[in-house]
């Protein structure tokens, strides 16, 4: 079995859209471009000991089909109004002490020496809270933002993300540590025998470098991943130290785990140098009727077409014909080779035959939380279900999500209280930076070449 | 004459920077990447009633002839360690209430959705208060850590700036004001009539839209430029609302003045949607013996060698084989047309003319003030000098820099009350966004299109 902390690690993925569950009573959707809102959140979280929140990211208003860019834009779909996270994570940096800052950058349309710099620069700011969703972007609707027609084949996303990555480190390698001395004897600000050029040469870069910031706290930030088709199992298996995955359920997860976790040895990695969250979709209630009738509020929210539109999108192929009492899993398993999100089409597909859904019971059960788990009920009932997987090695802990942005206060108030007596999570912050909340250790220069 | 408001502006350039002046006793240099430190000065900023707070730029350690990357960092030249200015404003966006945000992004090494993104973003959570200083950047280093060989030619990179900015602005003019609806009743997020395509096809960017993010607070962030080129003289007559210029004297800067403010007609743009605010260095005392015995005290600390190095950086040509005490002027006077900082060299040029320096005297200016103006004095001393330049028309206003951060808080208790008493600058800040500072009005959609 995996050699593993004793405690289990927790993150918060945080709503930054207008649309998805806005019409519940308790949403605070349309608060998604004022600071307050992600500021009052982040400390609640930060209350409640979370590792870290993260902000996840679009680069376009999404139009798949069938939907198109005027029906996201009515329902206020994910990506079709988006603040940049970098900006909200350095804005979150000046209003928490503690809680790590994961953001969400696109290898596929940014430039690795812009990106080695603001995150280096954020993890300055935040005394060592940054951390790095790496995503390769997916949709056709961002790369005609970028220039192009389409995405990039996914071989094609993956080599540029590998070659990006490999010069970002080797940016942030170019500083010694303690290299910046304000040395007034010897007149010396930085020691120049301490930095060190690049000279990248590669297919996608050429960077010169050095770069011109120090060494980040954290040596380098931390590196989050989501990918679950093949290539991105073996990115995350070279460079995550945090996946964000979607498993509907505990054994589709322990799968997963065991199969990621194998993959590390042929980089020179040890296991525990990477923390598994599968993303949970909570409804928590002071009593369990209170969080049914959360649960049921939030179905009948729910618009059949809309759901039905959605699930047509992450599988590519227009489900609206099909009658919806027919059973999803024979559909799905038609589709699994998505050019988009592989992991959320195979989780659902697993959901879809454990537990005999049909099209608009699949359709209903995304609508709200994607192909994540749902763990509903009290606090006791949430931590149970927390701890089943945690001890059965389906995760080394979790991202919480919530489908309106008071469930947050709401679960740091509820549940952590429950699982800090289960001694399941720390019982406050014992170090300062994101590497110390995750026992993660800070790598050493050039550690990532040994991979 | 030209038309203006009744009171001047003025901003605050902030050192971020490990070197410069880090010698000098009250000097904060060591704490370039603290986030306190920046929180400390805009909040003293702001108390004293500045109109915004401004950050430089560069996107490499600097080694410009006869430095080197080496040298640059031995004396912790500007550049040479530098955090992302973006992620520091985001951080202020949380910490201040009022002031201005301007920060600093290059056209030539980023694209324009991120960029509409990113300072839409920080519009939005401000309320209202981002502006953007165009650079195209013109550092062979900066090009080398981009995959170029060398710097583009100036006519290329404003070539790529006009359309760098058409392009931004078009993605700001794909929402109109108003689209985010959240209409229960008809289950409506964001009204899609009110959202557009932009489908740019130029010669650099090929960008579809619409932009991920509703219409900024200010319409369009504020846009500042410091270009002083034949070439970036027209670039900010068609797009400036602020330049940022290094003028020596009243007299280079009247002509500036007049010369910028004539070229907006042929843009459809009225002279006062134009704030000009040359750069000055500011050295404030209690006492004019105090204010002098600073002047000295920094004087002091100059190292010859380095400012003949940095001064031949500047013009591009290596001065440190001519005699020091040689007048500077007809040195110069070849040197006009470099291809980086044209408007620093005419500068320096017409100091030299004027005030007869040598090479020595120059170089030993520049180490301290670059090639700014400089105001020395008690409050009053200096609060004369900006009504003068005010009154002659050299200027809207100012820049105001100072050697050392707590420069900034000084000028801010000791000076702003005098120009308050004087009426030259408002009592309280009478409006909340950038734009209300500044006295211009929030355009309306496409308005830059007659330009």
């Amino acid at each position: 079995m995996t050699k593993r902390a004793d405690r289990l690690q927790l993150g918060a993925m945080l709503v930054t859209f207008p649309g998805g569950s806005w019409r519940y009573p308790a949403a605070e959707n349309h608060r998604f471009l004022d600071l307050s809102y992600y500021i009052e959140v982040a400390q609640a979280l930060e209350r409640g000991g979370f590792d870290f929140i993260f902000f996840a990211d679009k680069l376009a208003v999404p139009d798949r089909p069938p939907d198109n860019t005027e029906n996201s834009l009515r329902k206020g779909t994910w990506g079709s109004a988006a603040p940049d996270p970098a900006m909200i994570v350095a804005a979150l940096a000046a209003s928490t002490q503690r809680i790590g800052l994961a953001y969400t950058i696109s290898t596929s349309y940014q430039h690795p020496y812009n990106v080695a710099r603001s995150l280096g620069t954020l993890d300055h700011l935040s005394g060592g809270r940054a951390a790095w969703n790496v995503v390769t972007s997916h949709e056709d609707a961002e790369a005609q933002n970028f220039g192009l027609d389409e995405q990039l084949e996914r071989s094609d996303r993956y080599d540029r993300a590998e070659e990006f990555l490999e010069t970002v480190f080797g940016l942030w390698d170019t500083w010694e540590d303690g290299a910046v001395v304000h040395d007034v004897q010897r007149n010396v600000v930085i020691d120049p025998e301490k930095v060190h050029a690049l000279n990248h040469q590669g297919e996608h870069f050429q960077v010169r470098g050095p770069l011109n910031l120090p060494r980040p706290p954290q040596g380098y930030p931390v590196i989050a991943q989501a990918g679950s088709s093949e290539k991105g199992r073996e990115f995350a298996a070279r460079w995550a130290e945090v996946i964000f995955t979607p498993q509907p359920n505990i054994e589709s997860a322990q799968a997963f785990y065991r199969d990621v976790k194998s993959r590390m040895a042929k980089y020179n990695r040890k296991e525990d140098e990477l923390k598994i969250l599968p993303g949970v979709f909570v409804i928590v209630g002071e009593t369990e009727t209170i969080a049914l009738e959360k649960e049921s509020l939030l179905q009948e929210g729910v618009d059949l077409k809309q759901a039905m539109a959605q699930l047509s999108a992450l599988v590519e192929t227009d489900l609206r014909n099909y009658p919806a009492d027919e059973p999803a899993a024979p559909i799905l398993a038609k589709n699994l080779s998505v050019k988009g999100m592989q992991g959320h089409v195979q989780a659902l597909h697993s959901a879809a035959v454990k537990d005999k859904l049909t099209l608009a019971q699949l359709a209903r059960r995304i609508a709200t939380g994607l192909s994540f788990a749902k763990f509903v009920g009290t606090a006791e009932r949430i931590a149970d279900q927390i701890e089943e997987w945690f001890e059965a090695y389906a995760c080394d802990g979790f991202i919480i999500r919530t489908a309106y942005s008071p469930g947050m206060s709401e679960f740091a108030r509820l549940v952590m209280p429950e699982l800090r007596r289960r001694n399941l999570v720390r019982s406050n912050y014992e170090g300062k930076t994101l590497r110390d909340h995750l026992y993660l250790a800070r790598p050493a220069r050039h550690a990532w070449r040994q991979r």
